[in-house]
């Protein structure tokens, strides 16, 4: 039978509120993600919150019922609660009808099966966190085997990168390296790292991608430093007909993510 | 020579402040833009604002210096000011060097020339405005025509929508209309128009796509509703190999323009 949580005074309430914070998310390993489409995904990913809050107005939907019988069975929390709570664990104004505390899960390298896709994202000094859950989103989407944060990487656990993941966060794999850990563990085994450069006269379509493809971007207003472009077995770059130089780190990995997806597909018929 | 304002209290920057309501805007038939990038790209596109602010630190930076006297030049106000105010402005930690403020400048569906471009994007009911500016910038590097935004979408001049345009609100055409309207203005003309739908079979890339192609992406949670797919001459989908059942719309519309720009640029080879 779930509890009741009403006051804003609460001290779980105060501490999960704490949780949209980086520096208390480090400290207490935890981290907030909101929404019945996104906790529905991570229940069928095998993930369930230590705590679940949810509106008392939305307890007979199925997939409330269905997250709270789980996440009781799994040794979590229910709490029934307000709207007005609800919204203020998450920050927003209209926060949909669960909030859930789950534990970071962030992997090593090591943990890693390279031969399990035949994509692979990496992120390098990524700072957008929006950017991040639509790369998590877009990963998903083309059958990426997870997503390697390397060097100074926006938080993937903050609300804003869980939110845009749409779930994908509870899907898709994440590690996150220092790059000379990262360069390490790729040249340990068979993979072809692709950076996508401004600088290069190598049009993205031109190659036929090996698999594992390990598709690096950069950062948003830098991209990759000369160091890590050295070590790229290719960079390539996406045709830009218009005024500006480049496109939004997540689309510009979309784009050719979609690519190497699309030539494994033409391999395939 | 530009004047200086350094008190909050000053009634132009109260007024400036608003335009980040939509209300505000609407009212005053202005909008912000900030950062120097934006703003040199606005410059060369020929857009300059009524008045622009400028850190009295960054004054002599070149582009900084370009901006002023091209504003004055065009009959505009150049203020000097802190970067308190700035940030007050931009509503942003961060705010860069120079605000801008411009007039709207929307266009009629009429205005738009079909013949101009061999890719047109059109948005409905887009709700986010970090999508909106991201596919101002997709559509810009594909060379499109501009966007037509199809019923209630969200305000392309708000903050967020002009900052993730990275400029291209200020080098992309922008139309928005009824849907009606804009059917009957594609109907009086070439055009194919190729939505994007979860609810087809048909591969985006199988069909060979003719110019000038329309690309409509619905409403970022519902998609588009039936009468406006109904009224597509093609449906379309984006494999999904994952979990997830769909993209984040600026990325689905930018993998969709980037097959309709690479099939134009296979034919011209």
């Amino acid at each position: 039978m779930p509890r009741q949580i009403t006051a804003f005074s609460n001290p779980l309430v105060k501490q999960v509120r704490l949780l949209r914070d980086k520096r208390h998310r480090r400290e207490q390993g935890r981290f907030l993600a909101e929404g019945l489409r996104i906790l529905t995904e991570a229940r069928e990913a095998g993930r369930l919150p230590e705590h679940l809050f949810f509106a008392a107005d939305s307890a007979a939907h199925p997939l409330v019922t269905a997250l709270v019988a789980a996440t009781e069975a799994a040794g979590g929390e229910a709490i029934e609660t307000s709207a007005d709570i609800l919204s203020k664990l998450s920050g927003k104004d209209n926060p949909g009808s669960v909030v859930g505390v789950y534990r970071e899960f962030a992997l090593p390298l090591d943990a890693l099966d390279r031969a399990a896709a035949p994509i692979w994202l990496v992120a390098e000094r990524l700072r957008d966190p929006g950017n991040l859950g639509t790369i998590l989103r877009t990963g998903d989407a083309v059958g990426a085997g997870g997503l390697i944060l390397v060097d100074d990487c926006v938080d993937p656990f903050s609300v804003e990168a869980v939110r845009a993941s749409m779930g994908a966060l509870f899907t898709m794999p994440v590690a996150r390296a220092a790059w000379d850990d990262f360069r390490a563990w790729l040249r340990s085994g068979p993979g072809q790292l692709v950076g996508l450069s401004l600088d290069t006269e190598h049009d993205y379509q031109a190659p036929r991608y090996q698999a594992p493809t390990f598709l690096l971007t950069g950062n948003e207003a830098q991209g990759m430093p000369d160091h890590i472009a050295a070590e790229c077995d290719l960079l390539v770059k996406i045709p830009m007909l218009g005024k500006a130089d480049s496109l939004n780190a997540a689309v510009a990995t979309a784009v050719m993510a979609y690519e190497v997806l699309n030539q494994g597909r033409r391999a395939e018929t």
